[in-house]
């Protein structure tokens, strides 16, 4: 697998993420396979918990007050998470195994981030919710901020 | 693989967790298994950010302050999330498949909620480290604190 071209890149990017920059390339493969693995642990987080809010939502398991808003403030925890050490540059979707991201992750990173807060936004609005219907009312807004980040940052399946 | 025997383990811990009880009594064996998978994510998300401390505390990679912070964010996110929708009770060791959670994690609830604090402590004391012989000052506590939780409450490889 090629790395990514990182120079030309970090140019585009700034001084800030110059640093980031130096600091992926003195990582090997591995790390950058690592960070993917663990962004891929992230997302199933997100997954777990969208499974207890849905299945709630849909009545196929009670509604339980405790369970919808641990679920909710950990899918806003994963939302949370700092994306300097998960998001390495040069682990793009053709570059590492398994990737899925585009560059738009790094080329437009301050979009990126407002997908995240978004997605904790509407997360944290399920916490408190009273019954299922509420639950599934709050996952529309939920479920669109997952489809919104996948559809401008996510590429194809692999 | 076998369920475990809920109601004489709600009794022993009272009316506050007899509703989680009754909650995971209404899953299937899939949201057992779900849930043990999920905690593996959330172990991978820790393990990963304990690499980049361990190796910024080794040398084998520059010291980056904001790596680090964010590693260190990280864990203690991970070490934050809610455990209600995790440690779903019947998903100990020897009834779900790849699960080495010891039975003391539900009857001894409040222990296992205070090592995870101690973590949270551990990793936001790492917060801010200037360099990398602090970075490996710091770890000394963060790698006791998952030590002492392991001791408790996991149970011998699978």
């Amino acid at each position: 697998m090629k790395r990514f071209a990182k120079t030309a890149t970090a140019a585009t990017l700034g001084a800030a993420l110059i640093v980031t920059a130096a600091w992926a390339e003195s990582h090997s493969e591995k790390a950058l396979e690592d960070a993917v693995k663990a962004r891929h642990a992230q997302m199933q987080l997100v997954s777990y918990h969208m499974g207890v809010l849905g299945a709630t939502a849909k009545g196929e398991i009670p509604f339980d007050s405790a369970m919808i808003d641990a679920a909710a403030q950990n899918v806003a925890a994963m939302a949370g998470l700092s994306r300097a050490t998960l998001w390495l540059e040069g682990s793009e979707q053709g570059f590492v195994e398994g990737s899925r991201a585009k560059t738009e992750i790094w080329s437009d990173a301050a979009g990126f981030g407002a997908k995240f807060e978004d997605m904790q936004t509407a997360s944290m609005a399920l916490v408190g919710a009273q019954d299922a219907a509420a639950v599934g009312a709050g996952m529309g807004a939920l479920g669109q901020s997952c489809k919104a980040c996948h559809e401008t940052y996510r590429g194809p399946k692999n």
